[in-house]
């Protein structure tokens, strides 16, 4: 047991009692739980003469400075929750930056370069519905339309007026202003809870990351039939729009078995399936069903693969049903390939320190996907966790967080952690 | 035109006017509604000398003496509506009923047997989810559990209640009494609008009628598997409710796809399809679904094939998506073949005056197939119908309705029509 672990079980529990909102804890991004978690973090952090730094949407930034003051090593990941959400999502990667800082400062070992546990805003799309607020900003990314038309679920107020009510600068954002410029950042590493149950299937403590999955995504698909008597309309009238989404979704996992074979990653999810409560019956053919559709994938050209397929699906299910298949809007986030270079340090941390690990892709988005398509080299660190994320079943044991913590820190001691690429991580 | 003819379309009118429900009328069972429809025809009926008689139900019967007092012929059908349903579903076979006896009376004829216009109670099971009230209470063959145990859906007052508010006589009821003994009846006509729109399509005002489909119902279906992240959780581990559900819709058409190649009578709608809204979500791995599934078929063989194909693929799918499919509570009817002598009086009526006809079967059910069932010659007509039933938007041209009415006083001249076969119709 080191300082910094002791400090990080301390504050799991501290964080997770002052932002409880049974079940679970809810900390809205730009909200009350969010800042609450920033502040309990924040004041941890002070007790090793770490320098606290926003930039001007409100990542917080706690910074130990190392050897070399030019540069800066990101950890961290993000503090605000889904609605009643679970204790580690988030949280984990935050206090495991505190706890790596915590042992450098009870050890009197200065890090290579500046190290910054990092904060970042809005990661849940629950709350603003747009990707990576707090990432982008960071980055000097953030397209500044949304922060006017990208609204806050609970409240209905904008993005820029809530950072402004925090005393920060939308403004400055909107301009794409940086703490950091992207060269600066020897890396970003995002430790993060595993939301899958990969690890605990395989019995591993700690997950090595290859790429963050990119998606395509059509949320409202609105399949259009015509109600009909179930048992009096001539099979040959029939427009059953029941039948055409489910053949669509039976044929997109058909579709799925051929990509697997081919060796291709892909993932197909048709998340809510519903024909009208206000219109549908027991004894009526459905004239109506809505689906969404989330398609991931780490390789681009497997996105577009299974985008076209769907499109002439579409087409083809349509004029074979009778019905009209329009897929609606469309959103994408493009895959992100990590560091590989700070992987095989990692590997080789755990190895010698005899920690099991597991090679795999990030299915969830993270902020780390952000830095990677900036050119900054980032890496995960996925800590076994059963019953999944996004909920207050969340289920993390500290001996695992422990190793990830031991791999992190063996590996800091490689100077090839920091050894930048020139360019974009591959 | 004809007295009868002018009546009915007073009727409709009026019936529609006074039991508008924006949009469209409802008349609920043993309700407001049905009551002041039953008021109508009932005075309307007054004006031909016909008698007013209820049975212990308080189905009404308005009966124009005949040569033959010791049988009567029945023609009717509902007075009741969906909520919002449109003006002709019931209806039109209580007005061409009462249309007949108009006619009769003007030109001073008397009908070969008894004649009653009949109004059958609670025949929309959306207010007495029960099939067949009224005609299963005419006959005596109401299961008494059904007076105390089924409930109104707006007010959950028992049937009992309901019948004995409006001044009837539950306990007979409960003992079976009936008005006229089925064999003193010499058939059960029910002229009807159609349900879809085959006649429609065809171009041919009347249809009529082999037989009325029987059915096999799984009002709720539930499909579980397990919620789980649409990008994280591995392939081998999920347990998709929609996909199962989804491979059940599919794959339940395949199967009747073989069952039409073969020439069997069958449909197959799943009329309610949805994810649970309170757990789902667009980026969540579905872990349950709702179903229900309607099978229909003119055929007892037809269903029990289908019923077994329906526990087999269900078994398979679960067993192959790692989910469970529970399928719920069971109902059914039986098939029931409508008299074959009666249908053949009607088409050579039609032909002799020059009416298209279509011979189809009946996909929805009708209070004719309790009277075939029992044993009692049962005939429908149906009328052409735009935009389906249980709608705002019925609509029925009233020449259609002038050539169904002429095809049954064609009828009625011809002996065979009420030459009562000694057993079930067949």
């Amino acid at each position: 047991m080191t300082p910094g672990r002791d400090l990080a079980r301390r504050l799991f529990r501290e964080i997770a009692a002052r932002t409880a909102d049974p079940p679970g804890v809810t900390r809205v991004a730009y909200g009350e739980g969010e800042e609450e978690a920033h502040t309990i973090v924040a004041e941890a952090a002070q007790a090793f003469g770490a320098e606290r730094r926003h930039d001007a949407a409100g990542n917080l930034y706690l910074v130990l400075a190392g050897k070399d003051r030019g540069r800066v090593l990101l950890v961290g990941s993000h503090l605000d929750s889904v609605p009643h959400g679970g204790d580690y999502d988030g949280v984990a990667g935050v206090l495991m930056g505190l706890a790596l800082m915590a042992d450098l400062a009870a050890s009197g070992r200065t890090p290579p370069c500046d190290l910054a546990v990092v904060c970042l805003r809005a990661e849940e799309s629950c709350w603003f519905p747009y990707s990576y607020i707090g990432s982008k900003s960071a980055l000097g990314l953030l397209d500044p339309a949304v922060l006017d038309e990208v609204s806050r679920s609970d409240d209905g107020q904008s993005l820029a007026a809530h950072i402004a009510r925090l005393g920060h600068d939308p403004g400055a954002v909107r301009r794409g202003a940086r703490l950091y410029e992207p060269d600066r950042i020897a890396g970003y590493i995002e430790p993060h809870i595993e939301q899958a149950p990969s690890l605990t299937d395989a019995d591993v403590p700690v997950g090595l990351v290859t790429g963050i999955r990119g998606s395509v995504r059509f949320r409202r698909i609105a399949v259009t039939g015509a109600y009909a008597h179930s048992g009096a309309e001539p099979r040959a009238l029939r427009r059953d729009a029941g039948l055409a989404g489910a053949r669509l979704i039976t044929e997109m996992h058909e579709f799925w078995d051929r990509m697997e074979a081919e060796g291709r990653d892909l993932t197909v999810t048709f998340g809510e399936i519903s024909t009208d409560p206000a219109e549908h019956g027991f004894s009526k053919v459905p004239g109506f069903l809505h689906l969404c559709l989330d398609i991931r994938s780490e390789e681009p050209g497997s996105l577009e693969l299974a985008e076209a397929e769907l499109r002439d699906m579409a087409v083809r299910i349509a004029g074979e049903t009778g019905c009209g298949i329009d897929l609606g809007p469309r959103t994408n986030s493009l895959p992100a390939p990590l560091s590989r270079r700070m992987r095989d340090c990692f590997e080789e941390a755990a190895s010698s320190r005899g920690i099991l690990t597991l090679t795999m892709p990030s299915g969830a988005g993270h902020d780390a996907a952000t830095y990677a398509q900036a050119g900054v080299p980032a890496a995960m660190l996925f800590i076994r966790n059963r019953n999944g994320s996004h909920n207050p079943d969340e289920a993390m044991d500290f001996t695992d967080f422990d190793a990830a913590l031991t791999v992190l820190e063996t590996a800091l001691g490689d100077p090839r952690l920091i050894a930048r690429e020139a360019t974009v991580a591959a």
